[in-house]
């Protein structure tokens, strides 16, 4: 299913109003995605309020079944549920949905995609495309240019992940519960099951049998499907930290061919979108601040693992909003309407 | 070499003025050790300034060559060098040495102990018994019970470590860099390298050849040491989070026999010094805040990594003042003159 090509295309925001939604509708500015007509729409709960694209104020209208007619592109921002519930309907009504919750992406008949690491899988979608977990999005940038060279056997993923990850009310709480221990104050915990200021926390679901949270069976399942390759072992551990924006992950990888670090920094430098900041000697590495606001997937703290013969420990940080959310859905419209 | 038994001893805390002297102090209090008299070190600085012992306030004595005569037990919770300056003469003057710092800690004839892991190494002393780093100690309590049931062959450990493991100007500077930034005010890195509030950092020295932290090394080896295993292969990464207090760890093991999560928890319950909080379907698993102030390590989120035949993923957090430090003192000093 190809999109019709045009000169500018009529886009929705689906959860126009969420921090992703928001995110998407300044990339889509700040980018130049060609723009016939902006439409942005949330539940009713934000319906009227209002965002700003191009300078001009635009009014966010309450998401329904019909609103989908003569629209090309949706990017959804919204929960599994609400897409599930209405990205059919714009697939019904001719558009694209490049949705950034879970609800597809495990779909076998739904491209799950990265673009820089299988953009070619986009060619078979059939109206909608998913946007990777934000951890899974930062996490395969880094590993495709070394399964390429050297095959990826294994992979342990530590995260440690920003509160911007759970949405606006998750900031406010960090912010709010900072306040109050700042000023000897009780702590109210609303949107997180702990405190998480000054705190580390694992805020997701987790089985009861297995033990793993959503996000660790997420990280697992959508690295797989996006690398392409269901014989890379991967196991991962998620945990929440005070920290507004970017996630970082610690990951140790077992190659099949061995990989040097400076052979590892050479091929992630080479990959487009990544951008390797790595001196030991000069104390040069990312950080959740370096990244905040940036396009780009940040490697640094490459190490020969010596534990195992094919070892390399590796520290990626990336603004979770944007290449873990909102760039990547935009990066897709791109190559669609390529 | 024996320390002579008493009904009490005289003990000295050499480097009492900082975070981890002044929780022994508290220690030993709380403990009720038999202590005769308490002798308070520092340095130049802080002597002169007083803590309170039971009930008593204490003057802190300049540090110097002469002050250990007729001192049974000196805690040391100074830096590297001031130990190495000071404890040779402490152990001359007839005292029994326990140094938390990283001085002697690797030498071949110095036992480097956690009580319920290798208590049987502190026969050996020569009057110097190091105490091992924070990360460290509260790892050893987790492999140890794991190591004897099914020999651990290799261990991935990821840290999140609270900025009070770097002494109390660094609780100061997360303290004042997050009022600074609540207050929209400029940020100011006196102690850290880079912004801790808010953010996650590496702020240990890194050898240039390897990228491998001081810290990380330290895991490295001092675990091996401790648990009396060069065979254990362990590869970290370590990481400042800002958190006050507790220490958190994401550790990956692989075993020689099968563990199953419950045959590891039954394990773990079962070990002096560990508990278990571990319920996924309750949400129940240790954070930071939880172990800050306690004695015990907690270890909760144990996973099967299916990722490898024999895998286990655990999340163990401890104070690192307490276990990680000035407990784990006392406890030699307990194991001394039992």
């Amino acid at each position: 299913m190809a999109l019709q090509k045009k000169n500018a295309y009529h886009v929705a925001v689906m959860g126009a109003t969420g921090v992703v939604g928001q995110e998407m509708v300044e990339i889509l500015e700040e980018r130049q995605f060609p723009v016939e007509a902006l439409h942005l729409f949330a539940s009713e709960r934000s319906a009227g309020s209002t965002l700003t694209f191009r300078n001009k104020d635009i009014v966010v209208r309450k998401l329904s079944e019909e609103v989908f007619n003569g629209i090309d592109i949706v990017l959804g921002a919204t929960g599994g549920d609400l897409s599930k519930k209405f990205s059919p309907h714009a697939v019904k009504a001719g558009a694209v949905v490049i949705d950034n919750s879970s609800a597809f992406r495990m779909e076998p008949a739904v491209p799950l995609v990265v673009p820089e690491v299988n953009g070619h899988t986009l060619a078979n979608h059939r109206g909608i495309i998913a946007n990777p977990n934000c951890s899974t999005a930062q996490l395969v940038m880094a590993l495709k240019p070394l399964h390429d060279a050297a095959r990826i056997k294994r992979v342990i993923v530590t995260t440690y992940q920003s509160v911007s990850g759970t949405g606006k009310e998750a900031m406010q709480e960090l912010m709010e519960q900072t306040r109050a221990l700042m000023n000897f104050q009780e702590v109210e915990c609303k949107v997180y099951p702990q405190q998480i200021a000054f705190n580390c926390i694992v805020n997701w679901d987790a089985d009861p049998e297995t033990g793993y949270t959503e996000e660790e069976t997420k990280i697992v399942n959508e690295t797989k499907k996006i690398m392409g390759d269901d014989a890379i072992r991967i196991t991962a551990t998620t945990t929440r930290v005070p920290v507004f924006r970017a996630h970082c992950e610690a990951v140790n990888i077992e190659t099949e061919k061995k990989l040097l670090p400076n052979e590892a920094r050479a091929l992630l430098s080479a990959f487009p979108g990544v951008v390797v900041m790595d001196d030991p000697g000069r104390k040069l590495y990312p950080t959740p601040l370096d990244a905040a606001g940036q396009d780009d997937v940040y490697v640094g703290r490459v190490r020969e693992d010596r534990s195992v013969p094919n070892g390399l420990n590796l520290w990626v940080v990336g603004d979770n909003l944007r290449k873990g959310a909102a760039l990547n859905a935009v990066q897709i419209a791109e190559a669609l309407i390529r």
